[in-house]
């Protein structure tokens, strides 16, 4: 006998189940998406590796998937390219596409190619799948589905106030109640790192930093000072180790911390406006809280930067993030488009409405009644029914063959479907249903209106 | 200046006007595959190499689309492998998955890997798009949708009844009235090759028939002439040829034909049964009509055969296409497993919707409403009202920049929103807005409520 055939490692199948409880949380983003103005996009799986290739640093590039060139493609390699025996110079003869590693550079390269088909300020959202050659574990896959929304050409901070807003939108709708919205400035940390001396080692200071909550203030100051951060500098710091309070008290100690650095005035100002703003406004059940901690390990961002963490009591890491970027479409050519875009994280939102049991109880029903086959001349009168049923949108069908009634009503179990109807020599003649509850196991005598009613 | 980037050739960047035209027809898809009872599944977008290669004959194989090992893949090839300079032996060490041909292998796949945990007849349904490095030229692309429905581990005939009517339903739904469902059977195809003495020749004679359509009798004759097969066997086919009639009419003719061959009149016998079910239970808006000479060039089929011509008028090949096949899941060692589907050609059921103008008009519309931004006072106060009409579901946004009144408004004509709110002075004062319908310029000042309930 054959192997059992497999998939490959970091990949999975969605069965009927996990693909309705998928797009359950997808279809109340994109409606959310939509309510608040973006637009959806798609690109291809895959871009010309020019595209994609140094865009992710080092580490990025050996983690994208290459696809091999077709046809005859040896004959562009030379003896003197197998000789060096280098992968990186041997992939870039052999292949010139590569799987898309993220939306946010094909997002950037659409935006250059169709610039002038576009009315800026871009709303645009897209969820498509991203693939990334990871060694996979618990949680980290090798194909898994990105949801961005981004906003470019324009820097206005009304859209940073929106997307506090638009993260409050999908988590209440999707009953995630009291999630946190993180939100912190690049410009703070800027600015800190002008006040102590660091600002050429910003970005030691922010990684170091962004590791306050998993391994303590101690071992955050070690690694500051292994950096070549002075010591003085880091005492300046001790306040923003210890910062408590609610945004306007922490915003207060930051005024005093930043005093002397204009861009880390600039910081807080900003700040400032998206949370005033959001108290007049309301959030329906998140809330908005600062951590000057978060700095998101990337260089990438250039104002604010959102994080979004489950409600208290769920072990999760983040479920949503995001912030502004002022120079997207710079890699391409495009200079001066500034962004900003939220992301959400659909398998770890997934696994907390599991855990949290927030699915609606409903989406394990496929088909709301199935009609039992005792012989042609009943399966004719079943069709006519489920026809009727059909263009009323209700899910019906039919068992295909004439089985043991006890393998139909297995059938019926195995599928989660709560009704079974059953026609024989009686109902034939009448023109009626028995209409049999699977749970209850309680029947009725119906005529086609009312079992079109009853669902 | 950096270079334009491009995506690669054979590739789509889809517009938000065409995402949702696309969704829109997947959507009806989507639906009545649901209402007949189908459960969608989702399969990774890459396979275990071994799972795809030798499963579409020689050409599908260099057709597929390989993804280079990562890390350090060229230690698996040795100086030997290099010398050969063969792509076949080559690829196989260095690349060991491939982005899916199809969905029906992995959909194969997927039924021997989970037959545990699978109830039989399984109903699935799976919308995913596929990969082929085919050339690309108008209307055919590197990458592509595949929207597909079968139901495995059953030979009962209702099924096929059930996808005629499904190809109805879904037509029905979309407006695209007057689709031919042509129906043919490969036992009648078996029978026909029986009664002219070449058995051995179904192939050929299968690929000659076909092209009847495309390159006439006259040529189709010399084909199989070619081919090996007697001239004789051709003269009994003559009635073939000219098949004319209504499917009753037909089925009779065959009758004749074929009345000494029993596969041919067991295809027969499955051909009427669909037909008088069909007309038993009637159909919407497509017609269901008996094609001899449908054979859809594939080998694969074992019982009926299934395509789906546009509505008389518009020029267009297949909109969808499927049939029976008897052993699906042998390639991975799970024996007697007989399946039925159909599948639908979303690219030219797009094109055909677009020349006959049946995408409904409220496609293009994205934002319901435009706030115009005067200021920040101005914006709060439009926040306040956008907030309100959000959580009603309508879709309305602020301009992010105070720029001049013609760029915003200019903004909203682009994107095609039909509805702009001014909040100014007065408005600010007496808690209204001045709503603005862009087509035909009619203003009128209204209370928040009247907005929400005008859209």
């Amino acid at each position: 006998m054959a192997q059992k055939p497999k998939i490959p490692k970091g990949t999975r199948d969605f069965n009927a189940e996990e693909v309705a409880k998928r797009n359950y949380i997808m279809e109340t983003i994109k409606k959310q998406f939509q309510v608040f103005g973006f637009q959806p996009i798609e690109t291809p799986s895959f871009e010309n590796s020019e595209t994609l290739m140094g865009k992710y640093g080092e580490e990025g590039d050996r983690l994208i998937f290459k696809i091999l060139n077709s046809g005859e493609y040896l004959k562009k390699l030379s003896d003197e390219d197998y000789a060096v025996k280098s992968e990186s110079k041997f992939t870039s003869k052999i292949s010139e596409k590569a799987l898309r590693y993220d939306l946010t550079v094909p997002f950037a390269r659409y935006v250059v190619q169709h610039q002038n088909d576009i009315a800026f300020p871009f709303k645009r959202y897209q969820i498509q799948p991203v693939w990334r050659a990871d060694r996979p574990q618990k949680g980290r896959f090798r194909e898994f589905f990105q949801c961005d929304a981004d906003v470019v050409g324009s820097k206005s901070l009304w859209q940073e106030v929106e997307f506090v807003q638009l993260y409050d939108a999908v988590f209440s709708a999707l009953q995630l109640n009291g999630v946190t919205i993180k939100i912190n400035n690049r410009k703070i940390l800027s600015g800190i790192a002008e006040v102590i001396g660091a600002q050429d080692k910003l970005i030691d200071f922010t990684v170091a930093l962004d590791k306050l909550d998993k391994i303590g203030e101690d071992k955050v100051k070690e690694e500051m000072l292994n950096k070549g951060i002075p010591q003085s500098g880091i005492d300046k710091l001790q306040p923003l180790f210890s910062l408590k309070g609610d945004f306007i008290a922490q915003i207060e100690s930051l005024k005093t911390i930043l005093s002397t650095s204009k861009v880390g005035l600039k910081g807080i100002e900003e700040l400032e406006f998206v949370n005033s703003t959001i108290e007049e406004l309301g959030l329906k059940t998140a809330k908005l809280q600062l951590d000057v901690t978060l700095a998101r390990g990337l260089n990438y961002y250039t104002g604010a930067i959102f994080e979004v963490s489950a409600p208290d009591g769920v072990k999760m890491g983040s479920i949503g993030g995001g912030g502004r970027y002022d120079d997207l479409t710079g890699i391409f050519g495009l200079k001066d488009v500034s962004g900003v875009g939220i992301s959400f994280g659909l398998d770890r939102i997934y696994l907390v409405l599991e855990e949290l049991e927030l699915f609606p109880t409903t989406i394990k029903e496929s088909t709301k009644v199935l009609f039992i086959n005792f012989g042609d001349q009943e399966a004719l009168a079943c069709l006519k029914a489920i026809k009727g049923l059909r263009s009323n949108g209700i899910k019906a069908e039919l068992y295909p063959d004439v089985a043991k009634m006890k393998k139909q009503m297995n059938y019926a179990n195995r599928r989660n479907i709560p009704y079974v109807v059953l026609i024989g020599d009686e109902e034939l003649k009448t023109d009626t249903f028995t209409l049999k509850h699977m749970e209850s196991g309680e029947q009725s005598i119906v005529s086609l209106d009312h079992l079109i009613d009853q669902f």
